[in-house]
């Protein structure tokens, strides 16, 4: 028999309101309000998840809401915007526990504390299958100041945030390869994670706004995600592989076994911020972003011409075919 | 074997883009882009949908896309705001098909434009189970003019607009009861298409704004939402139930088979407007919804109390649990 359960109105009023913030009239109504800035242009960004394809079904309930908040709060990093706030779609599997759900609203309400991006609302169903959950995002930015994908120019200079290629190898720890042995128990729990707990770039938001051509979030590997961007405004792009930023657990997995190079360039999941920049600015950006503790990394330049983006090192030049990695 | 299937951005490409609105950038960016209108608030709302709990798997791919964004809509009509855009979470099972996809995409188009509420973004995935959607609409009201739910004062006019219970009916008759043959076959049709094509009563919308102290849309069932509504603002209400409006279909129905009045008073999917009026608003409110095509009809008075609305019947009186209808 199924234990009795609480009604959508009485699981919200339990799990959800405590964490909502001002802009969602305590979940008690049926949309949030929003007074937009003046003098600011909204950005709107949705994500899905669903088990077992964007997270594992043995992630904590915490991580599992974190990590939805988190890849559309590195959408809106990537565009230059602020976070405002965030709707919930939550399909249940019917196995679900009071314990799971309150875990994930706690998790929720951590994550939107720590990233300033209170949760405005919701609908909590009954799934036909695995946990499956969207989150849409909104954020803001000064008016006509969105950072575009489409918008480098031949001769900007990419670069990338952080390290990248670490999320991908967190996920493949978990079956144990024989690089891990390679790594210490810190490496390894490094890498699970950057795979479990995106952050988000927002601190560069401000950074991007100032400076960047373009710019959009690393989240389908940086191969493919660079050939995005340069499609998107009709040119291409010229990267030195020595230069892309490698965590030290992940230059320690690729000395273990260096076939592991194209999962760190083609792998999904960095959230790092990948923006052309006119040459001129690289200099100050890059010590801007370090004074926000954060590294920006110059990796190679933006190119005239329509073909994949080229990654050289030494004589050798690579190019990944674009969309090889699809959720289909 | 799978045949090939196209990449996420090919399937944005081919199938999305050709019906996005302007601020979704064509889908070639991360974000959405939206200027608000100076002087008016934002209102969000997002429902999921998942085949068989909401939707059933037989009905026709434009019919489901155009339930996912009407009942977005009516939730923004319940507020007095006027659609902006939205945005889609769409995660597919395996065995989607392209038919399925262009029929998905079309019907999800026309409902954009006879809504007026342009496609801004999305997100596909691959489902873990069966086709599971949401969608999140943005709409705005002048500043500080959303219709709240909880306002209703003690004497006010509750009223509802068009019919209750159709889609109740329309979605028992798929499993062919006594009743139906009590319909011919225009009325079965009527019903079934209550169901599957709410009305957003989007055209209300500036008549609540100007008139309505409370509003929502009844989409959980006329009683549990007129419960939910009551209870926001602290108050109960009495309901005449022979003044609560049944379309000619529904009265056959409920001639047949007078037990039906509780599923027509209880079911889902409505999409009507339920709305607490002062007293002297009511005569101009329900003769400029006439004029708008649409009937709205007092059916009972916000009371001063705490319990459950009732309905009376002559000397019958009969109060529904609310909670009593959960997707859980």
């Amino acid at each position: 028999m199924m234990s009795p359960r609480p009604s959508e109105t009485g699981l919200i009023a339990r799990f959800f309101a405590p964490i909502a913030g001002e802009g969602g009239l305590a979940l008690k109504d049926d949309a949030a309000l929003i007074v937009p800035r003046p003098g600011h242009d909204l950005v709107v960004t949705v994500d899905a998840l669903v088990e077992s394809v964007h997270f594992l079904p043995e992630d904590a309930p915490a991580s599992i809401a974190r990590k939805a908040l988190g890849v559309n709060l590195s959408d809106l990093a990537g565009k230059g915007a602020e976070p405002i706030g965030f709707v919930l779609a939550l399909a249940l599997p019917e196995d679900w526990t009071e314990t799971f759900l309150a875990d994930f609203a706690h998790g929720l309400g951590e994550a939107a504390r720590d990233y300033g991006c209170p949760l405005l609302g919701g609908d909590t169903v009954r799934a036909n299958g695995a946990l499956t959950l969207s989150v849409t995002a909104l954020g803001q930015v000064p008016s006509g100041r969105m950072v575009r994908r489409g918008a480098a120019l031949p001769g900007d200079v990419i670069c990338v945030s952080g390290t990248i290629g670490d999320a991908a190898l967190g996920l493949a720890l978990r079956r144990n390869p024989a690089w891990a042995e390679a790594l210490s128990k810190d490496e390894r729990g490094f890498l699970a994670d950057r795979y479990l707990h995106p952050q988000p770039r927002l601190a560069l938001a401000p950074l991007l706004r100032d400076s960047a051509r373009a710019a959009m979030d690393v989240s389908d590997g940086l191969a493919g995600d660079l050939a995005k961007m340069m499609a998107a405004g009709g040119t291409t792009a010229e990267v030195e592989t020595a230069s892309v930023p490698l965590s030290k657990a992940a230059r320690r997995a690729l000395a273990a076994d260096p076939d592991l190079l194209d999962r760190l360039l083609t792998g999904g999941d960095d959230y790092e911020i990948l923006c052309a920049l006119p040459q001129e600015r690289v200099g100050d950006c890059v010590k801007a972003a370090a004074a926000l503790g954060l590294a920006l990394t110059p990796i190679g330049r933006v190119a005239e011409g329509e073909r994949l983006p080229v990654f050289r090192s030494g004589a050798a030049e690579r190019r990944f075919e674009s969309g090889s990695f699809s959720h289909f």
